[in-house]
C-alpha cells in the first residue's frame, strides 16, 4: 500500500471497528485494522454458544473474509500494546505503526468490581473461549451430578447461579432453564435434570433496568414460568467453589456465571485521558479525544451521552453508528485536505435508537421499539428476525436458521460438546485489566 | 436398573461401542457404556474440522442423545483405568463396576514409533481437540507469514508437511492445498497463500497402500494437480520446530501434521494378554479374549484377520460390524441362560467389506467397491453420499450438507476460527501410552 496515502489505524474488529473500516472503503487512505483475534464475534448470540445451541463458528466470521472486498484495508492479527498520541504511533508485538488517524474500538470486558478472584468461580461471557468454557461447566455439572452418590452434593451440581440481571444474565438464565428442563430431560438415568435450580441474582430493584418497567415485569414472569428463581435487590458479597453468599445467606451452586458488570478495555488508559469509573474514555461530541482531533474512541471503550445526558448503552447498534459516523468524519477530512479545502462542519454524533430487545428462552422475548412495548411470541419473532438479519455472512445466517429451527421443533441442542479439560474453568481467568496492556499475546487467547 | 439382570459393560463410545449398545437394546440386561468424552465423534470427517470446513459439533453427537432411546443403557462420563478379568470388574476414577460381559472398544491413538517428542511439532488427528489445534496451527501460519518481514522465514510459514500417506494424510494434504489456493487466496495483502507448499511424505512405495495400485496412482495425480508435492519411499528421521529431515535433506516447514501411524489404546494391556506390535489384542474367532469367553475386544483395539489372514483395517465399518456381532453373541447367551438352554453355535466373525473410499479435496476421490474401481467426481459423489448417510443425527446431516454446499459453490471455509492460545500446539501433547491408563482424567481432554 502506498505510504503517500494518509494512514488510518483501527484497533478492534468488533461492531464498531468493522463498520469504520467498511465505511472507509472508497476513500484514498491506507487503512489498517488490528485485532488480537482473527474473527469478528456476534456477541449478542454468544449466550447460545454457552448453552450448546450454536457452534462458535456460527456466530464468528473471519475478519479477513468480512473485509476481503476492501482494497485499501490490511488486517493484522496482533494485540495492540499501546499508543503514543504525540508521536502518532500504535504499538503491538514490539512493532510500531504510524497513523494519521486512529480509531480505538477495543470494547469492554467483564468486571468483578475489584473482586477479581471471583472470576475462576464465576466466569463471564465475552469471548468464544468464555462461551465454550461455560458450556463445558454447565454440561459437566450434569455429568458430575449423574455420578455423585451424595444427594446433597448432587443438588449443588444441579444448582446454577447467574449474577447480574441485564440482557446477558436474563438470556443465560432462560437458556439454561430450557436446556435442563427440555434438552437434557430424558438423557440421564440417576438424576432428573428438570430438578435443576436456576437462580438469577440482580443487585438493582429490577432485572433489565434498561427497559421500561412493564417489560422488566413481563421478563421476570417469563423467567419464573421457566422455573428460574429471580432475586432482585440482592448484592452478592462472596463467591467460592460452592456457591455465592448474599449477606449471611449462602446459595449452594457448583456452576456460577458472571453477568454483573463490564469495564472498558484498558486501551482507554493508553491515551492518558479522563475516563469514567468503568474506564470509558470521555470524548468530544465528535467522538474525538480531547486535544487530539485525529484520535477517535468508539463503542464500549467510549463514554458518549444522549440528549438527556444519559450514557449510551454498550450495545452493538451504538458501536456501529459511531463507526459509520467516524468513518464519514475521516473521509470528509481526507477529501478536504486533498482538495485543499476546509472540511465541512462536523455535527456532534447522535445515536438513533431503533429499539432494544432481550429474549427469555424459547418463543418469549421483550422488545422496546419507539412507542411499541412488545412481549411474548411477537417480540421473540422480532428478536429472531433482527438477529438473523444482522448476523454476518450468508452461510452463518442459513446455518443458524437451521439450528434454531431444529432446536425449536426437536427441543434439542446441537452443540453439546465437552472438549476441554476441567482446568478450562480456571484457565478462562484472564489477567486483570491493570496487566492487560503489557501481557503476552498468547494470554489474550487463553482458553 | 435392577441388579438381578446380567450387566454388560462397554468401554468406549466410538463406532464399535455405540453399535454394541444399540444392538443390546431389547435384551434383558443392564448395559453401561463408559466413555471419557461426552460425544461420539465421526472421525472420518475430522480432517474437515482441522481444515476449517466444518465445526466440531457438526461431526460430534452427544452419546446421551444418541442412546437416549435405550431403556436398558446408562452412560458414564469417565475414563476407564483398568480391568480385573478374574474379579470381573472395571475400574474408573476410584470406582469399580462389576460386569458379566465386558466389551472393550477403546480405539487407537496416533503413534510416533517411540519418537514421542515429535508430537509437539507434528500433532496427530484423533480428537476434536487435535482438530481444533491443527486448524489453529494452519490458520496462524498464514497470519504469521503475513506479518513476517524476513522472506525466507515467511516461506517456512507457508510450507506444510504431512507425514503419512494413508487416507488421513491424503485428505489433509488435499484439503490444506485447497484452503490455501482458494479459500484464503484473496485474504492477505503481503503474502500469496497460493504460494503455499504442501508436501505429503510416505515411507512406503505408494500412498493409500490399502487401495489397488491404479487408485493410488489416480490419487497421487489428483494431489499433484492440487499442487501437493508427494514424496514416497522416504522415511522421516527427524522433526523439530523448523521442519522435518529425510536422511540428510531438510524440508523447512512451520506446520507439520502427523498421519503416519496408530497404536491401539492401552486398554488392551489391562487384559494382560497377547497383543501385536501396535498393541492390538489378539482375540478368538468370536472376538472374545482367550481364556475369558465373557470379555470381548472390538474395533481398533483388536487384531482381527480376514480369510487370507490379513489384519482388518482400523476403519469404522469393521468396528461397527464387530459391535453388532458381539451384541448378538451376548444377546444369544443371555437369552439361552434365561431359558436354561445352551446358546446357539457361535460362527466366527466375518467382515463384509462394502468398499473403501478416500477423498482428495473438492470433487475428487477414489472408491474401491468390490469389482468397481472409481476415481474422480463419481467416486467423490459416492464418498459424499456415504459420509452423509453414516453421519449420526438429522441435524448434523442437514448442517453438514449446507456447509458443504456453501463451501462447494463459494469456495470458502466456514469455520476459520483461531480460538486457542499458541501453546495449544504444545498442549495437544498427550501422555505417552505407557502412562495413559493411570493418568488423571483431565489430561484426557487436554486441549
Amino acid at each position: 500500500m502506498s505510504e503517500t496515502l494518509p494512514r488510518v489505524v483501527i484497533i478492534g474488529g468488533g461492531f464498531g471497528g468493522l463498520r469504520t473500516a467498511q465505511h472507509l472503503k472508497n476513500i484514498p487512505a491506507a487503512v489498517t485494522l488490528i485485532d488480537r483475534s482473527n474473527h469478528h464475534l456476534f456477541q449478542p448470540l454468544l449466550y447460545q454458544v454457552a448453552t450448546a445451541a450454536l457452534s462458535p463458528a456460527d456466530i464468528a466470521a473471519p475478519i479477513r473474509g468480512v473485509l476481503r472486498k476492501l482494497p485499501n484495508c490490511e488486517i493484522l492479527l496482533a494485540e495492540g500494546t499501546g499508543v503514543d498520541t504525540v508521536k502518532q504511533e500504535v504499538y503491538f508485538e514490539n512493532r510500531a505503526l504510524a497513523y494519521d488517524y486512529l480509531v480505538l474500538a477495543t470494547g469492554a470486558r467483564h468486571s468483578y468490581f475489584g473482586k477479581d478472584d471471583w472470576e475462576k468461580f464465576a466466569p463471564g461471557l465475552k469471548t468464544i473461549q468464555d462461551a465454550t468454557a461455560i458450556r463445558q461447566n454447565i454440561l459437566i455439572a450434569f455429568e458430575k451430578a449423574e455420578m455423585e452418590p451424595d444427594s446433597e452434593i448432587r443438588k449443588h451440581y444441579l444448582n446454577f447461579v447467574i449474577v447480574g440481571g441485564g440482557p446477558t444474565g436474563v438470556e443465560m438464565a432462560g437458556s439454561i432453564a430450557e436446556l435442563a428442563s427440555v434438552a437434557l430431560a430424558a438423557d440421564f438415568k440417576h438424576i432428573d435434570p428438570t430438578a435443576a435450580q436456576i437462580t438469577l441474582i440482580e443487585a438493582g430493584p429490577r432485572i433489565l433496568a434498561g427497559f421500561p418497567e412493564v417489560l422488566s415485569e413481563n421478563a421476570k414472569r417469563s423467567l419464573e414460568r421457566l422455573g428460574v428463581n429471580v432475586i432482585t435487590g440482592a448484592r452478592v458479597g462472596h463467591i467460592d467453589e460452592n456457591g455465592v453468599m448474599i449477606g449471611e445467606k449462602r446459595i449452594f451452586a457448583k456452576t456460577i456465571i458472571w453477568a454483573a458488570g463490564v469495564v472498558a478495555s484498558p486501551a482507554g488508559r493508553w491515551l492518558h485521558t479522563d475516563t469514567d469509573r468503568v474506564g470509558r474514555v470521555i470524548v468530544e461530541p465528535n467522538l474525538s479525544l480531547p486535544g487530539h482531533a485525529n484520535v477517535f474512541v468508539i463503542g464500549d471503550t467510549a463514554l458518549v451521552k444522549d440528549e438527556e445526558g444519559k450514557p449510551l448503552p454498550g450495545v452493538a447498534p451504538v458501536a456501529m453508528q459511531e463507526g459509520v459516523y467516524v468513518a464519514n468524519l475521516i473521509s470528509n477530512r481526507i477529501k478536504a485536505a486533498q482538495q485543499k479545502k476546509t472540511p465541512p462542519v462536523e455535527n456532534p454524533f447522535r445515536y438513533r435508537n431503533k429499539g432494544n430487545l432481550a429474549t427469555i428462552g424459547r418463543s418469549s422475548a421483550i422488545a422496546d421499539i419507539g412507542k411499541f412495548k412488545l412481549s411474548g411470541f411477537i417480540a421473540w419473532f422480532t428478536w429472531l428476525f433482527v438477529h438473523i438479519f444482522y448476523l454476518i455472512g450468508f452461510r452463518n445466517r442459513l446455518v443458524v436458521i437451521i439450528q434454531w429451527a431444529w432446536s425449536y421443533f426437536t427441543f434439542q441442542r446441537g452443540a453439546r460438546l465437552i472438549t476441554m479439560d476441567e482446568n478450562a474453568k480456571a484457565r478462562t481467568n484472564r489477567p486483570q485489566p491493570s496487566e492487560i496492556d503489557n501481557r503476552p499475546r498468547s494470554a489474550a487467547r487463553s482458553i
